[in-house]
């Protein structure tokens, strides 16, 4: 450790993303990507900027795309704020929002982000333990708190709360911030964006990464009451006036423009989930219901991380998360039916399955 | 102000960056972006990445990224960080190596968002004077402190350190970091990169966004000793795995490749720069002598807010800086000669100079 790193970094344990691997051919369903590209309506935009434009800067408000969101979800340009992925979006939001005095609520099954966020602003929190069945219990957050944050589907469990349980939650936390963190809601979860014109303490944050197939490109947004989202505005103002690139902004306006591409790919995807969840539970796992676009799943009687290591033998790559409580569960991303199929196939041959 | 909000967003004075007007054919002389567009190299590599695997998360490493700059520095990977402009990249080193006890020093003019990143992240700092004619004076940086960094050519004087001055402050301070910001350097002046296998308190950081023409992809980079580029590698593991999406690696990569474009364009600019600063001079401004894309100038007898203010009507913008020091100066972008010559035409007009 040098002498030249602040204390901030010397206390630092960062955040270990999934494994990007650079080998090809592999059946990758370890960092919940859409097996589905891009819609060609984006390619088509993003051509058109391809040009001389280049060396000029973007709009540092990205106004066209806080436009688009709001177009999409009913609400105010400036209800809506951007940033280069959901995770500065969230990085943003716990400087911002959610280092109080009284300490930030999440989930102890969650996503491996928060507590890191939590390390690099000082932010102190408490886990609230999920149920045994790994659901978020509603009533245990209802005590004094800087802050709410959880998200819904839930990672890396795929359980999703209703909205009434969120507005119920709301309803008796009015002094502090709750961030309902959408990642996956696309995947069967219905949006608190539907709640933040009844409270202005809800931030809801989502990203283009999962249900608009744009992971490659860096886009998530937060949709919230106008004074949440002019404190993520100085934040990011005293971090990077230009955090999302021209290309960024276009692709990210056209993904949210094309509503049957998006509606047509998140069925498919849900219609796989259902099929894939049953096939598992034939082979003897014990599959969590899943809103999202992966499975939490769980074998009585093999070693989860046994499991992923057999089947990355086989060129196919799932998460494992060696974590208290989970670590015999395994998630995998839902792919197109194709990879699903090459991945029930080895499972059946890894676990002595015949047909 | 929103009881939501936390402390630190109640205390920032955001960072104001020059304007990005939607209104076209406007003579653009304000944000120092490059008059040339980017190489023909970069929308090709570019156009090969619009597809499929958009849907796909990018390194989170930029690894092909920092094997480019690597090559073209003549350093290994590992002394190479990369983030979403340069902006992003300095905002890391601030919190990573630049908050101490000490406070960090930097020059009274200079790039004003580096007050802005203090408050962002509570570092204490000492602004030191520039000479009456706008010169860092190396001595004046000889005492305890928790770090030094300026911009060279600085900001937005333009006026450059040499070389041997830099090894000179690096001698004399070893115990705290020293950041050089060259946003302008490939304008004129020599790269401290040369100096950081002999520094191990040396960071070097650049951007994309002016000599490689891509102020609209977003990618800065920093260039130190392996264990400086540690520190900043957990900051940003802490705040966002994958700052660089497919398109900003994949552009960047080929804008750094491209060495016969890049020194042609850079060329253009420095040669156009030297006929604005004759012509201006001609018209009775004083111009600092600059190395940068831009010329800092100030007309004896005319106010600059109100010359900034006539250019603007006849659709050309520049920048003034409401600051103390530099309140009757006039930061003007370099553009392509016919840029240059409308500007003259117009400054012509404005001050009543007759051919």
């Amino acid at each position: 450790m040098s002498n030249f790193w602040s204390a901030v970094v010397r206390g630092l344990t960062p955040y270990v993303p999934g494994e990007q691997p650079k080998v090809a051919n592999l059946v990758k369903l370890n960092t919940n990507e859409n097996p589905y590209g891009p819609s060609p309506k984006v390619i088509e935009a993003l051509q058109t900027e391809l040009k001389d434009t280049l060396r000029l800067y973007p709009d540092p408000n990205g106004e066209r795309l806080k436009k688009a969101v709001g177009e999409y979800y009913s609400v105010q340009p400036d209800q809506v704020f951007v940033g280069n992925g959901s995770d500065e979006v969230l990085a943003h939001t716990f400087l911002g929002l959610l280092k109080h005095e009284l300490p930030l609520f999440f989930p102890d099954i969650t996503y491996s982000f928060y507590p890191v966020y939590c390390g690099l602003y000082g932010i102190i929190y408490k886990t609230v333990p999920v149920s045994e069945s790994f659901e978020i219990k509603i009533e245990d957050y209802h005590q004094p708190n800087g802050g709410i944050i959880f998200p819904n589907p839930n990672a890396p469990t795929g359980r999703v709360l209703p909205l009434a349980a969120i507005a119920s939650l709301l309803e008796r936390n009015r002094d502090s911030v709750v961030v309902v963190d959408e990642a996956y809601v696309d995947f069967g979860g219905e949006s608190a964006i539907a709640l933040v014109d009844r409270y202005p303490q809800l931030l809801v944050i989502q990203t283009l990464s999962k249900s608009r197939s744009l992971a490659g490109l860096r886009v998530g947004f937060a949709v919230g009451h106008p004074e949440l989202i002019e404190a993520l505005e100085r934040v990011k103002n005293s971090f990077n006036s230009y955090p999302l690139g021209r290309l960024a902004i276009c692709g990210a306006v056209a993904a949210i423009e094309d509503r049957a591409y998006f509606d047509q790919t998140c069925r498919m995807i849900i219609r796989t989930r259902e099929d894939l969840a049953r096939n598992l539970r034939n082979f003897g796992f014990e599959v969590l219901p899943s809103a999202a676009n992966f499975v939490f799943v769980r074998h009585p009687e093999r070693d989860a991380a046994e499991l992923a290591m057999a089947l990355r033998e086989k060129s196919i790559i799932v998460r494992h998360f060696k974590q208290d409580r989970i670590d015999q569960y395994l998630r995998i991303t839902v792919g197109t039916d194709d990879q699903c199929a090459v991945l029930c196939k080895a499972l059946e041959q890894i676990l002595g399955i015949k047909r």
